[in-house]
């Protein structure tokens, strides 16, 4: 993963995932480490100590000394942390050649097999780089075929010479594609796998869920519970009473049961205590609820800083703080505090802010989205939307991402990840603060720090993500595109029985930058023994006020077999002779008939009533007004 | 009014709207009128023929040959026709200095004192200006006041001399500012007096009212009934069977009271028969829903000419063809055939097309709009918007107008119209057609021709007119001008439970030209108390999750009453703490209790069951999202 948080944390100091999920904390060794470092050797396996010194070296602190506190000119070197100990260690040591380092690694033996060294090479080849090194030599035994491994899969351009037992690996540092595609692939796995008990968890507790009703953690247990969770949830609270009819404990090491998912909802000062409890019980997911961190200036940050490093020293991962919480549909999970239940679907949503999430369930069920997953991810200590993204990516359940955000962490790896996973799942991203007066609110907010418009939009593009503007267009364009395919292209088919919408609609398309192509000769053949003589089968096609259910019942599929129209919008608006409900049942059911529609079919069907109930039930997606119709289809059309 | 439809007549025909409300026909006189004009002068009073020509000349056809065939640059003449009868004539001679010409005027004894002369001052002055003539003098006899005061009043530049019982009125035709004002003023004053049989009819005859339901006239006239309209309303068909309980007439002049206003329903070929009947019968305001004129092409352009000069032969006027009809809230009168009835309220509305009025009046009712009237216009053969914002400026029962326009018939007149409206009630319009795909289909539709764009944003802008881009945005618009005052500047306070919302609401507000001003440190001391520690008093003032109904109630008055903010966007989706019905409630009971409150309040209330009813209900205006009250109120502000 390789994310380095500047504002908290000293240069070449990095948190990174391991293969099975796991985090840990890679720093430089300081001359406080010394008897540390010289356990971790004395630790080492007879085999381990041999593999890395070529021979059985006296342990004592010559071994040491030379890597503690590296000028990462001459000498470099890394340790990995498990909470306060050593676990693994790696250095660089320059040559008489300047363009070339010597380089070798150790881990302890029971942390062996989970990509400990990968990671250190990266980040030490990353250090090395940046002093103008070039290559890294490395003398490895070639009976060590873990560690020749490592080297070749990293991603470098290697080359190998063996001889007498021993093998030279050299490599070069200039970052190559394969290197980055490599870095890549192990932290989309890596990631992947760290965030599992978050969406898929056996077993959670609820630390802070009250007896009473109306605070954050009572309602937040209750919500668990509501919603049918198929896997096993306990309160933790002070009293142990028990919540909502279920048997609490003190703390989470009294679960008789292992914990994969804490949700922490106790006051921000007690948020530290808390979670270091859970993860000494084992949980390796924390998610913070509390507020009281990053987001209200200097005292929070430093208790923000506090609580990521202990999560890092238990290899752990921290979503929030500053959060609504996490629900997922397969395990019916909802650990959020909010009054909705999360409506199941294909859409997995990300939300920098928990009132926009909030606001995105209310409306999402009248707008017939339904959720994968919905994670707020609050200040973002450490899960991020990246990461998000790198889940969502293999997660069969998702089909459409949403992201909200504020602020981006990691820009350019955003743009890596979003590029990758926009190729198969269309990316939704409405990002606010995108005016001085949304910068300044955003920065009291979510502590975030919004970057320049122009280059916002850029990444978007470059990525292949779709940008909305405003919470009304990300819900239509949701809405597209989790209930209808893709369009192939840009020419859309606009069907009404009102000319005036027809304009409106013509309008709103065009400036969209949808086309609204002529008719084949075939298609308007096919429809003028449906309609009135005065009707017009250009398109727009006019129907005229005279059209009824039927009539629309059977132009639609005429005008969606032209092969030159990719997608169509149906307008109807109640005249004299027809009503919404009997005409918006008749568009759906023409679709139905349509075998194998592949092309996107919305609706704008204005009634006092709201949207028919037959259209909201239907593969038809409905919009209040032609134009958001029209803008939502240019919007999505973009990936055509 | 001085319309001159240059598509259907020749140049020097104008159509008039006299002081009485009734309409005239203006045209040049031509050889085969020579008998007619004859039988004028021979009608004439001696007093009239002594005032024309100031003695007794033999009446025969040598006074009547100078006007026949004017060429406008020697001699220029008009009549006024009644039906096939000549009922006003003057002209013009230029004399030997070419800067000069002699006016004189007659009109028959029975139709002085309704502003023909005036009329016909003001076509002369147009026709003898483009041929050069800078100065008009007139022997007027001084006993003759009527005529004295015609020149008086026409608003040039005029100098009288008076000698021997005559009086030689000079005036100046160089147009200036006080003509085009008292044009204006004679224009408005005739035109409202035109309409009001539309408006205020005491009986109605519908013409083509079906006793077969689902039928335009059938179902037209049974709204008329079900609106409970305040005259008497009579069906009209060829059976004369009695429709929906009401006794039936074959023709409007078989029904035994004075009817105000025709509405014609029968097929397009057999309006024009219809149109003559009733006219015959005395009607003088014609609707005409029926389609198959202008919007269909050559024969149909043909058809509304003949019907125009029909009602103009009469002095009628004509609403649409191919129109949704009119109501009025006033007398109760739905003399649509759309499926809505009328909410009656404050907003007069012009639809040019019949979709997108019934789309309207769909929606008004959800969004909390009224209406005092509605007309749909149609193809606006002669009543056009322009004629109805004349209308609306003096109606009391309008304080708001909105236009949805296809095409301009005049774009002057309409800048000087709307700007003299919009000074005392705000304008909303939507103009469609705005990109190329949207002109094509306008045109196919109202038979309208689009204008360049830019040139429709500039006379909007320089009339005070706010454009608004798609149907959405009208009903936000209008919903909140209709129930708000006008803010006195473009400085916003946004209140919110949820910070997300607020950093929407903020960049919605900066990009629709507000200002998030900061607030009054004596409004910052004054809310601290009522929040949480942690809340920003920064606008957007951000209350937290934990902000109850109470917390609304209190802290609104409060921002509310600084001096530097002009208006207040209040947003809140429900957290654990508080439902949405009761924020809402609160904080329209908060609005009610600051006396007098004379800044506009608007909020955006995110529930899944949509607004709530005590919002729907208050002096607070709704909207769906953040950023559509920021666009709302931005539009608005436009006028502050």
């Amino acid at each position: 993963m390789g994310r380095t948080d500047e504002a908290i944390e000293p240069r070449h100091v990095a948190d990174v995932v391991l293969r099975d999920g796991s985090t840990m904390r890679l720093r430089p060794p300081l001359s406080e480490d010394e008897a540390d470092i010289l356990s971790f050797f004395r630790d080492l396996s007879d085999r381990s100590l041999t593999q890395r010194f070529h021979g059985h070296p006296t342990v004592d602190e010559r071994l040491v000394l030379p890597v503690l506190d590296p000028d990462w000119n001459e000498r470099g070197a890394l340790i990995g942390m498990h909470g306060s100990r050593v676990v693994a260690l790696a250095g660089y040591v320059r040559l008489r050649d300047p363009r070339i380092a010597d380089v070798a690694f150790a881990v302890a033996d029971e942390f062996q097999r989970r990509g400990i060294a990968t990671r250190l090479l990266e980040q030490l080849a990353l250090a090395a780089a940046s002093a103008g090194i070039e290559e890294f030599v490395a003398d490895v035994m070639t009976s060590n075929s873990a560690m020749l491994r490592v080297f070749a899969d990293a991603g470098f351009e290697a080359t190998r010479t063996s001889a007498a037992g021993e093998t030279e690996v050299r490599l070069r540092l200039a970052p190559t594609e394969t290197f980055q595609i490599s870095a890549d692939e192990r932290d989309h796995r890596a990631v992947a796998a760290s965030l599992r008990p978050f969406f898929a968890p056996a077993t959670v507790a609820v630390v802070g869920a009250s007896t009473r009703r109306g605070t954050i953690g009572g309602e937040l247990f209750r919500n668990v519970l509501r919603g049918d969770f198929a896997g096993a949830a306990f309160p933790v609270n002070r009293t142990a009473e028990p919540v909502a009819g279920v048997q609490a404990y003190t703390t989470v090491a009294d679960i008789p049961v292992a914990i994969d998912l804490a949700i922490i909802c106790v006051p921000g000062p007690a948020v530290f205590a808390a979670a270091d409890e859970a993860l000494e019980a084992g949980v390796r997911s924390i998610c913070v609820i509390s507020a009281g961190f990053a987001e209200v200036g200097a005292e929070g940050r430093e208790r923000q800083a506090q609580l990521l490093a202990l999560v890092r020293a238990h290899g752990a991962r921290l979503l929030g703080p500053n959060c609504l919480g996490i629900a997922v549909a397969r395990p019916r999970l909802n650990a959020t505090f909010g009054p909705r239940a999360l409506p199941p679907g294909n859409v997995g949503v990300s939300s920098q802010s928990g009132a926009l999430g909030l606001a995105l369930l209310e409306r999402a069920g009248a707008r017939g989205i339904g959720l994968s997953s919905f994670v707020s991810i609050g200040n973002k200590a450490d899960v991020s939307s990246n990461d998000l993204l790198e889940y969502w990516e293999d997660d069969p359940d998702t089909e459409v991402v949403v992201l909200y955000l504020e602020s981006f962490g990691n820009p350019r790896k955003f743009a890596r990840v979003a590029q990758r996973v926009a190729r198969t799942k269309p990316i939704i991203a409405m990002k606010a603060g995108r005016t001085a007066s949304g910068a300044r609110a955003a920065s009291s907010h979510t502590a975030a720090l919004a970057g320049s418009e122009a280059a916002v939009d850029a990444l978007f593009h470059q990525a292949g993500v779709l940008r909305v503007e405003t919470l009304g267009e990300l819900l239509d364009a949701t809405a597209l595109l989790a209930g209808q395919p893709l369009p192939r292209g840009r020419n859309v088919a606009v069907l009404t029985n009102a000319g005036g919408l027809g304009i409106l609609c013509a309008d709103a398309c065009e400036a969209a930058g949808l086309e609204l192509a002529p008719l084949a000769a075939e298609t308007e053949e096919a429809l003028r023994p449906l309609l009135p003589v005065e009707a017009s089968v250009a398109n727009p096609i006019d129907m005229l006020g005279s059209a009824t259910a039927e009539t629309y019942e059977r132009a639609l599929p005429v005008v969606l077999a032209d092969p030159g129209i990719d997608a169509m919008i149906a307008l109807f608006v109640p005249p004299v002779v027809a009503g919404a409900e009997e005409v918006a049942a008749a568009i759906a059911r023409a679709v139905e008939t349509v075998a194998a529609c592949d092309k996107p079919v919305l609706a704008s069907v204005i009634s006092a009533d709201g949207t028919p109930a037959s259209l909201a039930r239907s593969s038809v997606t409905p919009f209040s007004y032609p134009e958001s119709a029209a803008r939502a289809l240019g919007r999505v059309a973009q990936r055509a």
